[in-house]
Formats: C-alpha cells, sequence, structure tokens
C-alpha cells in the first residue's frame, strides 16, 4: 500500500460544502500518477518517454462519508489483480484526520502503446511496483 | 430515456487528444441536471428552493472507446431501479456521430434533505420523473 | 459580436453558491470554441488537422456581480485589437435573464503552429473572423 | 514572499501537452489558500468558521513560456497592494526545475462577509500576513 496525502482544495468542493463526488476519480488517477512517482521519470516518463498509458476501463466506487472543505485527505493504494497488460487498482479514500473512509475508489487499467492505444505487455518494473502493493480483496 | 448532446470541449481532452475518464462522471452529474430541467424550477430548483439533494453513493462505470475532441457527446439517460429514496440512474455516453458507445455510466443516488444531508422521501414529481423513463437493465 | 448561451452547471459553483472566478477563464475558451465553430472543421480542425493553435499570452478580467447556479450563462465575444499573428479576444460575460455583466474577460491570443508553438500568420478565414466581428472597445 | 510548490497532474494539462492557461488561476487560489494556512484555521477556518471571503474582483495574467506534464510547478506570492479591505496578490509562476517564470498571475480580491457578499474591513491577522509579504510591484 502506497499513501498518498493531500488538502482537499477549494474548487472541489460543491454547493454542498462537500468534495464533489466525480472529483474522487481525479484523486484515484492523482495516486496512481504518485503510486507510480518512483518508477524511472515517474508517470510522466512512462507516457511521455516511453509512450506507454493506462487508461481505466472499468471503475466501481462506493461514498460512505462526506469529505468537507478544510479536510486533508488519504489515499491508500493497493493492487487487488495483476494480469498480462491489465491490473486493478484500489483506493481507500479516508479523511486523513479521522481515519474514516469516505470512498473507496478501484478501477481497472490496461496498459496500451500511446497513439495507436493498443494493449502491449506490461514492463518489468510497473509489474514489480504492483506485485510489490497487492492486497487480498 | 432522455437524450441531452453536447460538445466535447477542450478543457476536457487529455494529453493523448481522449477525454479523460474522470469527465465522464461530470458528464453523468450534468445529464442528471438535464434529466430533472423540466421539473418544477430544474435541479437548481430542487437544492436551492425545496433544499433537496442527490447524491451519488455507488457509481460503476465501463469505457468501451475513446471520445475525443471536436465529437460531439450525446448521452442517453434511463432509470434501472427506484427504491423509495434511491434511485439508479443509467447513462449510455455515445459519440452523436457514430452512435457507438464510448461509455456507461450507472450511479446510485438517494434522495436526502440538505444541510444534514440525510435521507428523505423522493418527492412525487421526482417518482414520477424516473418512473416514466424506467429501462430493463 | 457572436453570442454563446448555456446554463452554469452545479460542478461550476463554489461553496458559496457562485461561480469560481477561474471558471470564468473556461468560459473564455468555450466561447472561443464557439467563435471558430463556423471555420471549417471549427477549432478541433484547426488544431487538429491544420495543426494551427491560439494560445493565451496575456489575460485581464473584471468581476462585477456573482453569477449563481441555476441561471443561464450568456458570452457574448468580439475583437478588439487584431494583428498581423495576434488578436484581442473580448468576452462579456451576462447573466442571460437579467442581461446584467457579471464578468468581462479579455485575452491576446497569439497563432502558432502547433508542436513547436512558434508564432504564425494568421490564416485568411481566421482573421475574416476576427474582422467580421471587432468592437471598439 | 511564500513559496507553494506541487507537480503538474496529468488532467491540467490540454492536448497540446502543456498547462491549460485557465488552469494557473486555480493555482492562484491554491497558492492564496496556502498563503493563509497558518492564519488560525486556515483558509477553511475563515470561510467556514468567520465567514469571511476574498473574492477576486479584478485579474491580470501574462503567460511567458508552457509549463508541461512531469514538471514542478512553484509559485512565489507575494501582496503589492494593501487597502481598507481589499489587497492584490502577486503570483509568480515557476518551473521549480529550471526556475524560469512561466505565468505572472496578479489578482485583487476584496474582504467581505460571506451570505451577503458585502465588503468589510480586514481582519487584523489577515492583514498582518500581508504586510509580512509585500512585494515593490
Amino acid at each position: 500500500m502506497i499513501v498518498y496525502e493531500r488538502p482537499i482544495r477549494f474548487d472541489e468542493v460543491d454547493p454542498a460544502g462537500i468534495v464533489f463526488f466525480a472529483r474522487f476519480m481525479n484523486y484515484a488517477h492523482e495516486a496512481m500518477e504518485n503510486f507510480f512517482s518512483d518508477i524511472e521519470g515517474g508517470y510522466a516518463g512512462l507516457i511521455q518517454t516511453r509512450k506507454i498509458g493506462f487508461p481505466t476501463v472499468r471503475l466501481e466506487a462506493d461514498f460512505n462519508i462526506p469529505l468537507r472543505y478544510g479536510e486533508m485527505l488519504r489515499v491508500e493504494t493497493s493492487c487487488s489483480r495483476l494480469g498480462n497488460s491489465s491490473a486493478t487498482f484500489v483506493h481507500d479514500m479516508r479523511s486523513a484526520a479521522s481515519g474514516e473512509i469516505c470512498a473507496v475508489v478501484s478501477h481497472v487499467v490496461v496498459t496500451v502503446t500511446l497513439g495507436v492505444l493498443k494493449p502491449c505487455p506490461m514492463p518489468d518494473d510497473v509489474r514489480a511496483k504492483f506485485a510489490a502493493h497487492m492486497t487480498a480483496r
């Protein structure tokens, strides 16, 4: 599990004073970028230099309690399934202060060659990263 | 089924030239706002005057083919399940030109009293709207 | 002057119930895309087929009265200065219902060749479009 | 001057691979939130507990060189003018690695009582914060 924390920003909160539900999917991507941060060149290096991308093909999310402006977001990221070219991310999204789970987002990504957007084998360093952070779910 | 169309905007497209996956959840909410547009006062009236909201508690999405800048988005919105205070939206998101399904987003919303964010019975006009647009899925 | 109207969306409104100030810059770009909509291929065609872009190099905005959720945005777009490769857009952003000006955004764009992002001469059809919608400001 | 750094995120970059110009206004607000972070309760405390807000009434931005995905944003925030209820923020936005200025955003904010959105005197701790970070511009 890789942990990522950052404050909720003003422009992420809706008129009801809580994080807008779609925003949790942006958080999921942000946590994925963070997950890959110690791969050589980071996620930016993967897509810009190695021309490899990880588009999401399936997504599930459960929303338990609202996350409010002024709170610190804490995302705990693991992998629940690892295939030849695909992997499933699971992100537990918590209020850092209370530790309560606000939302759980899981999404299946497929390794693709950018440009043509065709599936390709997952690079070894990416696979090793997933393998080091498997979860039983 | 209620149909909602609008062009893909430049700021909705990622560096790979396709709509960023999280954005489809914003489209889902936008289609929901459109779904309620002929309720008295629209969705804005529901939340601002009647103080009723419809937070999403569960979400599923499948992404089939990319949607690109320059295309027209077409969202077909139905209801697949109608409970006492909850309902499930299904949004088929197509490229208007080709008719191909790019993504399907379904999400369960719960009727709540805003402020306290507690579940409450669904108003009759909202229920009638859902009932008029049921789908078998 | 070219007129562009659309409803304010829920996810564009901040916790104070008004459109977040940065969002007006997205509206400016959206109005620019609309301004170019009857150029062959639209703005998408300009950037994707002709590989020409119009990055903003300078921006000014004045915010007069808030725009609220439930209102219809009306943008009136003109050109206040036309150079060899640059042009200045002026967008009067009104509440469509009241006609009141909520914000005025002006921005200078430069015609560039995409990829290298270097200035290039403005194409004749783009220049003609600007020339047809000059304003004295 | 208060310094704020964070990575550019994937969803902030446009199809040309550079940060979309409107996004710099979100960065300006984010830097403002960071500027107020050691005021009691932070910016969230100001708006939620003390019911004081700082809407932007005027904005200017110059864009010099593009900021790209994979770069670290560095914002240096100062105050160039301090009035009774208003203040002018200046944000120098740099690529952290090269130190080059990518954009300069300045904006005038007015202290208001939230709800009514009417100007009110600037609280002493807010004024002291601005006064400690004046710039000659």
